[in-house]
């Protein structure tokens, strides 16, 4: 029978700290017959059923309406915007048979859905009045990833949120992308805790179709970037592919300028997981945690009674008050209960015995700091208090711990030393635009690094040189190992 | 340019005033270049993601856990049980090629996810202590339906929850196929006010896989039922074929009993917009209305800025209040406006002139009955009152009008009368078993319409004969035309 607990430190070995979290807070299974193919188990689940509701709510507040859209993308569409294509078709699953049948033309199981939705605006816009035009759907894709896959960080079949908006001008997509990125913080860093660098991306790894993309790039503790939400400046392209126009006021035939924005919810948690957790297992955001609270009675025969039906009352009250808790009524022993809870990442536990019974107390735990707290008799608003401070500390120790992992790189040795200490590295750089390219390779062979962009947040002004070629820098850009 | 409002009568021309309801409300668009296919716009998702909502509130009540399992299912799982494949093969969208390569096992696009969970479960389960394992997903399944498609009622991409249950008796198996009806009443009946008939379907018509199948039949004003959720007591079927085995508190090796659970999101927003629906168009409940409250400036160049304040100042308390409420600011009519938010089935008006910004009163008009009520300043408590008030009506009206809609047959004469009056004929008959089918195929072939099953949730005696062969009645069984 395997071990319980997590037996590794997550600082010294991540990889296996992350796959014994999933595995032994089942999280997800690997186990389905289907290579890169994750089950996603109830206990992460429920986190990100929250994390869809947290984007869908920022989403629909800045003027986003819900559709749905198919999963399936005839050949036809797909193939109509040259660049977006190419990027995309090594990737696309196929359907190519219904029953016993082979269908007229092949079908791609959406890896996003720009050409579904696009081919539809095209019929809604017609005029100025259409637009802005801003419609999202909560959806999962399909890419055939040669990538080696992860649970949550990478796998064939993903979570997320698409988000597909028309404008009328150039200046009005711009402004999308800063709301975008707005979104994303608002959810990621002011929510769920997670920092994160908003990054311009270089003009070789933007999205297939985009003028530029901003990505966001969340640190793993192994000192790999994931990348979170990004945000795409469509420009026209795809609205000429696919004849997305609009007469405008003065009765001119133009074409819209168009933004999309994909937040990829099991992405994220991969990253609540990484950032968060401690040796003891997972720690839950109080915001999202599919329990807030768990009760854990401890008795013996003569008290048992009395103290679950403690447990119960307060259980119905902290519910009442719209707060997650439950009452571990397993017969396990009261320290396999906390142990098991903590490798869960439940944030509080409070601890029922005969003597808070009596007086009336509540003693609480604290996931994150192992803290214990006394509190005063039906004082149940103060979780909510409680649950909010415990996410600001989350908050807080990521930030810091994140700050720390940020470095300047002069030369290629220091460049080198910052990789090795799991840091991103600053760095300054000749171009990101195409002539840029053989030096992100060099980078990129004798390093295992990418040039992940340009703070899209900040101006940040190049003095130097590129620390690669020593040519003259116009760029100042963040340089990591990712996933 | 098409005519604005509908231009024909619920009764009379359903099938084009449904057409025109989806069209012109904007609920869904037919034009996406995939047969059977449909984009669903905002309005119809913002409400079926209400009706998701409903559901799971009641499935986690009774102790479900979301989960998210596979889209593709590999042949070799979707094979393992045998009427299960033979029912559902030729249905099945199949995935062949991923970027330009053959994939050595061909993928089934799930068309239902036994055969992706039950293998899962044969790896979870092992002991009576893992029972009842109740978990569900919220996903889209993928059928190539050889019926005709109509948006909402039968395409070939839908929205469901499904429920995969395990239990270690037949007792509490059967307990769950009830608890699964009563999730159904709750959520049609209570909160949408769908009337329907809880049946327990005949052999020849039950679930592919199942011992039996309880299906729930809605009926549309053109006199056809449509299958509403259904459950399935899967018996041990599956169990035996995926090998989900447990040991029993006397160390004994079970196999588990199994139920599943299907409601169909976008299904059962065709009745909602069917059955609540009239000559001016959508009539949405209260509970799920996207708007519940749209508020109508009225005013002239002087008192524009007066009227238009109060209406904001109206909308946030409404909005503070946790109802869904607008103002319509656009450069239209009144009436014009009157006229659309009637269509697009807005429960709740409130009209705001010069007048009401003075005395302080609220003019609210009610979408069903078209009534006017004068409410007091800042009674917006009253606002909840009115929608309850409001579903009830629906509800109600709802309910006679499908009571009236069925009828004894004791003759096949009585029969085809019925059915041509588009209702439902109650009839004695044979049998449901096997034998029966006979019977039921003459019904089938000379009145275009099935034995849709027997009550489930009362008995029913027969006491004369088989309404087709005049053989002995065994059963009480509900005919009718279906989609």
């Amino acid at each position: 029978m395997q071990e319980k607990g997590i037996t590794v430190k997550k600082e010294e070995n991540f990889s296996e700290w992350f796959t014994q979290v999933i595995n032994k807070a089942e999280l997800a299974d690997l186990r389905y017959n289907l290579k890169g193919f994750v089950v996603f188990r109830p206990w992460s689940v429920l986190v990100m059923e929250k994390i869809y509701d947290l984007f869908e709510e920022e989403l629909q507040k800045n003027g986003h309406l819900p559709c749905y859209f198919p999963s399936l993308i005839p050949k036809e569409n797909f193939e109509k915007e040259a660049e977006h294509v190419k990027g995309f078709t090594p990737e696309v699953f196929w359907v190519t048979k219904a029953a016993d049948k082979e269908l007229e033309q092949e079908l791609a199981l959406r890896p996003t859905s720009e050409t579904a939705f696009y081919k539809m605006y095209s019929t809604w816009i017609r005029s100025w009045r259409d637009l802005p035009l801003k419609l999202y759907q909560r959806a999962q894709v399909w890419r055939y990833e040669t990538k080696a896959t992860r649970p949550f960080i990478r796998s064939r079949e993903f979570y997320w949120i698409e988000a597909h908006d028309c404008f009328a001008t150039k200046e009005e997509a711009e402004q999308q992308v800063l709301q975008d990125i707005e979104t994303t913080r608002k959810v990621m860093e002011e929510k769920l805790g997670i920092p994160f660098l908003p990054l311009r991306r270089p003009e070789w790894d933007k999205f297939a179709g985009a003028l530029y993309t901003i990505g966001s790039d969340s640190l793993m503790p192994d000192g790999k970037v994931v990348q979170q939400p990004s945000t795409h400046m469509l420009g026209q392209g795809f609205a000429k592919a696919f004849g997305i126009k609009f007469v405008d006021k003065k009765e001119k035939e133009k074409y819209v300028w168009q933004t999309c924005y994909g937040p990829a919810v099991s992405r994220i948690t991969a990253s609540l997981i990484a950032i968060h957790g401690d040796d003891s297992g997972l720690i839950w955001p109080f915001i999202v945690a599919p329990l807030q609270v768990i009760i854990v009675p401890i008795y013996d025969k003569e008290t048992k009674q009395k103290v679950v039906d403690r447990c119960k009352e307060i259980k119905e009250k902290l519910n009442s008050l719209g707060i997650r808790a439950e009452v571990d009524l397993t017969e396990k022993t009261p320290g396999e209960k906390f142990y098991e809870w903590e490798l869960k990442g439940v944030p509080i536990r409070i601890e029922i015995g005969i003597k808070e019974v009596d007086n009336g107390m509540l003693t609480v735990c604290l996931r994150d700091t192992k803290e214990r707290i006394k509190l005063e008799q039906d004082d149940f608003e103060k979780i909510y208090e409680i649950g909010k401070e415990f996410d600001e500390r989350l908050r807080e120790k990521a930030k810091s711990w994140f700050d720390s992992r940020l470095e300047s790189a002069k030369t290629l040795e220091d460049l080198k030393r910052i990789l090795a200490s799991k840091k991103i590295a600053r760095a300054e750089f000749c171009s990101i635009d195409k002539e840029g390219e053989k030096c992100a390779e060099v980078i990129e062979k004798e390093y295992l690094a990418s040039i992940r962009g340009v703070r899209h947040d900040i101006a940040e002004k190049p003095e130097g040189n590129c620390i690669v070629c020593g040519k003259k820098a116009n760029y100042v850009v963040y340089i990591a190992k990712s996933y």
